[in-house]
């Protein structure tokens, strides 16, 4: 496969659950230089009910059974993995393998071994691979990374990234651990992103069902605090719970030697209200609300890596080490629930 | 010309200025269903210039010279006007005729016979006629008119809208009465849908050429507060002026016997950034940044209206009578700078 | 009389409504170096009602019928008018010329020959005139002030001051022209100090009945928008409302050729709630909520004159000149609704 | 002594540094019915650089050396205690067991013994003790309070309490353990208010010296994270650091199942100021002008209690077992950094 940098970038998605089908809206609709090819689900008629829709200038979109048989499709240039967590890194490294560029969703791999192997197949091939750290795209986190990288808060000192999701709709169906290897990873990644060339050297976590404690026997911990220390100093805290009453709240802050920078907005839009019930405002309600901008632009860099295009800008793009970075983190957070105690990092690599 | 309402809308621009390019690289990239297949400027090599980039999976959008060439292409299904202000009336007319869907940047007319002729034609060819009056489609414009709408402001009773440009860059070419038929035409328009229902009846302006007094005398105007009269009794003002040094500032507010609502935020995005300095955070500098988002939804309602669909909500788009109404305004405000006196609205139809 | 800096200054209030009843327990309670000694309402019971919960250290404060009994009272260093408005000037008069400073509230006057004479009064006794603009007190008007005069918005070319009070209990009660002479009297105020160094010269008014349109014909004003032009080319706005929904609402906004600064919150505190219902938080319902401090910060600088010391800030003391500036606005705009028309300055005097 | 409760409350100060005299003139010039009666110092002279300038109505503040003279002397009703913080529990003991109201800066003991030691003198006593927890009184904490007393947050699930002190003068004369001892122990008393009726289980801390890590050696933490475990699930976070760059920086946070509640605001005040720069607007610098109107009414409800009036709210006041149970807190996180593991509570006690 030749690329061009003037060529369109033609894109197929494996799996087409609601973020993959957010996904293929955005592909087909919104990023200038990019065409959705092709869409492979496992679930008959699935990848059909969202191609249908999106049938675009070059007609609509292939559904595929098999990821392989997309990977494979010769008109295939970049591959976007949206499938479940445990899928990621086989479709990883057999994408790579097949000389594609690789977006795959968060996580790229649950275990340190398979995040080697995701990484060291996209290398062998020379392969473009990005992970879905949608967060390092929206503009507000964007501009307070900028922030830091100018120096606007000296050396880092306490950082904290905050997630809670709108709501919990099945408790039965989350796996065990996923607050931190789906949920927090997002801001695992934040924090070491922030905190740029350092290095987490201790974790320690807290966790519990406290939204639905009925299923805290079945390995369910929705509610989670984790404090993690990093070798210049910097002490941070990532939080998460399943369940804010009032929408989608995710929020950074970065202190240091020389002051501080926030990002994070929980309202919908610039609309305040007063009323005699006081000041009123919507928030933010879902992530494909609060990130559009972030979800979009996140596949305009990699449809731009796709027609080789150098990323705009390295350091935002997460890599597949930032993925390896942040499971580690996770991994330790597992420990340390499981232990009741403090981990220090490298000992479970 | 039949329209189907699952066809591709195929959109052709008049007009390659800065705001021309700005609309033909929105309808290349970010609108669902449509296509930019032709560009039209008398000017020679600037249609090119617009199109050559936004070569999509069609091919490269034709360039034309003239503008009723592009017009009568039979490939073309609806038209975007943003050619300079005084061309627009007979452009519009012209597309209508040609049975051609019309979206035309404000001011649709300079004069109340003109809006009435456009007005005329698009009724009798049965288009749609829609203005680009952006600003209902901002998020937090939208927002603050669904708060009215539901009654939570209750009876207005005082409003208020305001444009700030960043800059002056040449006063010399500043038409005379640009800031009443070119800036504060929005203004006027947005204070009118935020009043629905009320008719303006009395008109007061006061004006001044503070940023560039030196081209005062040859009618520069880059300073202005107009106050409105409707017939609900509530009072309105409208301000503007052409240079804010912090960015562009467009806000708005209603209060009435409910409460109020405002919309509009200075800010470029949700970081703060505290330092020894104190808090301090980016403004936002161009229109196309502060609203980006609503210059591309106002062409996606408009892609919608030419593939055949309903405009998702009536009052959110703009109409040619509601061109009319807010020139009226305009016109009066001439009318009170001249005159030195309140206008009532009517007597200069 | 012969004051020294250290003595404590011994406070005669005339007038126990309840803003003059909130003065005395500011006095009383909040002022370093003051003493409420007597309390003067020609009301039987008024002035004891007043004064009994606020006896002292050194006792009960003194109850008056007559304020010219107060007035005369040796052991009163200083006076504080808060009777009803036609009252200000004589008892102005009567105090300067018993050699007390004062602190009148506003107006001081409901004409400029009234003013005038006030004015005379004091500077022939040579007493401290201050005028009850507390908004110059309120923190971020002053911090507004000090921006403004530090040049950071550069020329002042657009301003604006809002009022809106929280209910209107009476309208039936309300004389004739409140609105601008006693209300818009602190925004015209506020405009003037603001734009320092520059002089009104044009003014125009547009006023209505929209709370209580049944009281119009008995000469209500509980609505209105006032343009001032000044000599130095900003123009600025006034507006007013007397029922709030939501609460006491003042702000300001000075736009100029370097940048623009607000003041005015409208949140009670810095709480935020979030909810199933967005975002949410308290408004501020009270005049003595909002500018709590203000009302005491203007008392302690009155303490201060009467004490012999020097004000803090000789710009933010409001004079009697203050006020006969800001009346001339308030007459023209009696003068603009009245005829219709713009009123030039100086034409009324 | 008999306490009516009418009667003006006079309080004496113990400790004249630079808190007690912010105390000293507080209680002079800003409570009702309080009067400072007299001030004691070991240092000599000290006593009489505060009291000097607070001469009242009834004349000069009595100044001592001993403190026992003062708890001793028969016209003091109520006594501040203002000294350094291993001086506290043995002067509550002495005022208490001398039947004088005590109002205590924190930390009220150094150990949990010494909080029985308090504790039990002043029921002994039967006297009214309470401790300078400042923060519950700041209007928009106070707000948060109460809107989690009525349920907006539902159940809490994740707390925040985070203080930032403005510079670190003298990082040589900070005690070890200060910033639990001292600074954190506002926060713990913070989560567990707004955490009414829960118990903490469990403590975890990480503490460095970031600030000046040339004092680490000597014993100095000037950064800590601590992550709480309350017996009703929830969990919370208090962080420190002894020097930020824009000021100082409090700020409280409660989730639950129903919402969020925040408070603290880092803006000086509400203005705000927009130039070429961009926004930028002052923030608090001191924790007295941040806390000004806390520090007031904390020591209006002991001016109250002294008087024999009930307290407003009873959950406001600080007692002597909520600086037992964040001292508790305090003294494990100490075993935490030391063993560098989780503690539970109950085991240190």
């Amino acid at each position: 496969m030749t690329i061009s940098p003037q060529s369109v970038a033609r894109i197929g998605l494996i799996g087409s659950g609601w973020i993959g089908a957010f996904h293929a809206e955005t592909i087909a609709h919104r990023i200038p230089g990019a065409t959705l090819v092709g869409v492979a689900d496992p679930q008959p008629g699935a990848a059909e009910r969202v191609a249908g829709p999106l049938t675009g200038p070059l007609g609509e979109p292939r559904a595929y059974l098999e990821a392989a048989a997309l990977i494979a499709d010769p008109e295939v240039d970049g591959v976007v993995i949206s499938s479940p967590a445990f899928t990621h890194t086989d479709l990883v490294v057999a994408a790579a393998n097949a000389g594609k560029s690789v977006f795959v969703e968060k996580p790229m791999a649950l275990t340190l071994a398979d995040a080697d192997r995701a990484i060291a197949a996209a290398a062998s091939a020379g392969v473009h691979l990005q992970v879905g750290f949608n967060r390092r795209f929206a503009r507000d986190f964007a501009a307070a990374r900028e922030v830091i990288a100018q120096g606007g808060v000296g050396t880092p000192q306490l950082l904290r990234s905050v997630t809670r999701d709108p709501g919990l709709a099945n408790p039965g169906a989350v796996k065990p651990w996923t607050i931190f290897l789906e949920t927090l990873i997002h801001d695992f990644d934040t924090l070491n992103w922030f905190n740029a060339g350092a290095r987490p050297v201790e974790v320690f976590a807290m966790a519990d069902a406290l939204v639905a404690p009925e299923f805290k026997s079945a390995g369910l911990l929705d509610t989670a605090i984790v404090t993690i220390r990093y070798n210049n100093g910097a002490i941070a805290t990532a939080e998460a719970n399943f369940s804010a009453a009032y929408g989608y709240d995710v929020r950074g802050e970065v202190f240091g030697s020389a002051g501080m920078v926030t990002a994070g907005d929980l309202h919908a839009t610039g609309m305040r209200h007063y009323s005699s019930a006081g000041a009123q405002s919507p928030t933010a309600r879902l992530n494909i609300d609060l990130f559009h901008q972030a979800y979009t632009d996140e596949l305009v860099a990699f449809a731009d890596a796709v027609r080789g295009k150098a990323p705009r800008r390295d350091s935002q793009v997460p890599s597949g080490h930032d993925a390896r970075a942040a499971l580690e983190i996770a991994l330790a957070c597992i420990a340390s629930v499981d232990e009741q105690r403090p981990i220090a990092l490298g000992q479970h690599s």
